[in-house]
């Protein structure tokens, strides 16, 4: 009888997270494990041996497919940091043993910088105590952030949604032919590849945003002020594509200059919110304009009905080539996308070691911005442009799109 | 040589008004107007002379197409309120004669209250002086607070909007398996149709949201706080749907309790917001549970890429009724929808006197809540299920939705 997979989900969710869950778990039935189990909220949830089987969970090609269109992560996830096995070894101790009464020979884990963390620790482990488990990291975050990775799945998704939504967005502001200054708050703490994609807007059939601010650029309140009065001596309305992690030069983040709690998660990441609402309220007190802050807040990173069928498709992709690379041997790796050209946009996918993924961040070149630092220039849209292609049309069930979720 | 049309927007744009424009264009092009005028930013527009020869604008089909396909108003709107004229008659002689010059018989203003508003008194004073130019409203907007009308065209595509993110939302809030709530904030100053609408989730497929609070119930937050924590003893992510207009029974707005700046416009009417971002923050203080809350903003006015077809094709019928009753000789009157069945569903149009329109507010019935007031019955769900039927997929270009603007 053979062995077991399992695969987990972890960190923030995505609307394509479901279609690399979806791509790990056929690629590991086709290739002959006896079981396919899901870890129940990642890693914290196999501690305590909440695994289900998915085979039972997803019997067949239509639950797959409305899988594939389901938001957010189906088998839970966590924001779970593995200690250093050289402090804590217990856990380790834990964690493989349940490994090894489920019989898994491979293990995948769906997620960002701090699940490639995991595979990294648990990889390491698992090769200095010559277990035979096969590790294999499966990339997923809306910020894009990930080395290695010439871009990450979720990330077209994220960019699709902001780059319509900018468009709806500059449309209604428009409206009234009045002063109007709409600044709008995109995700992406450190890395402004979200933010960046509010530039997809422009178009034959759009004026687009006016001024784009990534946390790559240090942020001055008083010249943001000054640069929305001058933009609106041009034009009355403005609107503005802020990153949520925009910090002034001594390294303070904007939305700390307001009042609002703040709060830490396991990993020391703070909770950014209310740099658009801040910083709307200054150019209200500053300039003679009516304004409006709008947040994106989830609604970017769970928005399903608006998903590239490019990235839903790479989503899958990436899971798929993970279990290959399992079966084949590879363990601490992480399954890349490299992109072999632009213009006709090809990409295929190959393994790295997750040594060179793990607690890093890739950022937006700097000279992808243009010289004021306040817009994108060709180059990032030839590079965000193909992601973005195409759509997954949802099943709509009375109305509304239908999805698949563990009662 | 025949005479012209004239049609204009006003109040918040929809996603869906521009179909209702197009349905008048169309309708008054074959009925045989001369010329079909367009005027920018409604009365207000007007009264500057600012019109477009829409046949120019629009010259072919495609055009047409892409015009339903347009969120926002593409003439551009305002929130100009008429004087009344015994009181300003010059305002009257200035527009009458401007009409006239245009060699205006037919004028067709889409919008909301205050909209029908204009069409009253505008009405009542071609009565008052002979003019034979016949003056019809179109029903436009999102909140579905009309009188007469069954339901507005804008509110079924706001409506599916919302149905489609919270379910979204609903997955997303439960990732992590931990205590969290979720408050989410949709418009509607007095009336609480779009709120309701959060009851669309609930499917086979989606818990649904947990609480609905609408600006019809008198709101009380010590009792909102206790609700979410004994709720919170079920499950741990709560979601709720909450009114920008919540208020207290002493009248105050649940926003006015937070800090921030308030304005008025032009009809009295305050801008409301920060409703979710101050119950998430008397939560937070209250409970031990993490919070989030999500402003919809103009996001909900404005999503083309997710509209109702049923909604899309009602908008253009009534403007093609009004541009029929117009050229029929009817005046002082706007194109109401009349269900005759919900299941199946069929619906038709009928003109009514404007006057038992303008200026009156449709509220959700309040026997159509719960017992507790925090749900919606069945009632509600067979009236708004079938406005959310169907949908319009957006001409994509480029990865994203075309729309058509005026430069």
């Amino acid at each position: 009888m053979g062995k077991n997979a399992i695969v987990g989900q972890s960190g923030g969710p995505t609307s394509v997270i479901n279609s690399s869950l979806a791509g790990v778990f056929q690629a590991c039935c086709k290739r002959g494990a006896e079981k396919v189990y899901g870890m129940c909220n990642g890693v914290a949830g196999l501690l305590e041996e909440r695994v289900v089987d998915l085979n039972q969970v997803l019997p067949g090609s239509l639950e797959v497919e409305l899988l594939k269109r389901t938001p957010s992560s189906f088998l839970g996830s966590c924001r779970y940091k593995l200690p250093d096995a050289a402090q804590d070894e217990a856990v380790y101790q834990k964690l493989f043993a349940i490994l090894k009464k489920l019989d898994i020979g491979w293990f995948f884990y769906i997620g960002g910088n701090d699940s490639m963390d995991t595979i990294c620790k648990l990889a390491d482990y698992g090769k200095a105590i010559g277990s035979d488990i096969r590790f294999m990291g499966v990339p997923k975050t809306i910020d894009n952030d990930l080395m290695v990775t010439d871009h990450t799945p979720g990330f077209g998704s994220a960019a699709k949604y902001i780059g319509v939504v900018m468009k709806e967005l500059v449309r209604d502001a428009t409206v009234y032919g009045t002063k109007y200054v709409t600044i709008v708050e995109i995700m992406g703490r450190n890395a402004g590849w979200l933010t960046a994609s509010a530039a997809l807007a422009r178009a034959e059939d759009c004026e687009g945003v006016d001024m784009i601010c990534l946390p790559e650029v240090p942020f001055g309140v008083e010249n943001f002020i000054a640069k929305v009065e001058k933009m609106q001596k041009e034009h009355p309305s403005i609107v503005i594509a802020v990153s949520e992690g925009v910090k002034l030069a001594d390294g303070r983040y904007v939305c700390e200059l307001a009042d609002d709690a703040r709060f830490v998660d396991a990993f020391g990441h703070k909770n950014l919110t209310g740099t658009a609402r801040y910083l709307a309220n200054q150019v209200a007190r500053n300039l003679d304009t009516k304004t409006r802050s709008i947040e994106l807040s989830t609604l970017q990173r769970c928005a399903a009905h608006m998903t590239s069928r490019t990235d839903i498709t790479e989503a899958y992709q990436v899971g798929g080539a993970a279990a290959k690379a399992a079966f084949e041997g590879h363990t601490g790796e992480m399954i890349a996308l490299k992109r072999l050209s632009n213009d006709p946009y090809q990409c295929t996918t190959e393994p790295h070691d997750v040594h060179e993924v793990a607690n890093f961040e890739k950022k937006v070149p700097l000279e992808w911005l243009n010289d004021s630092h306040t817009d994108m220039r060709q180059a990032f849209l030839d590079y965000a442009r193909p992601l973005v292609q195409a759509e997954l049309t949802p099943v709509f069930i009375d109305g509304l799109p239908r999805h698949i979720y563990m009662k």
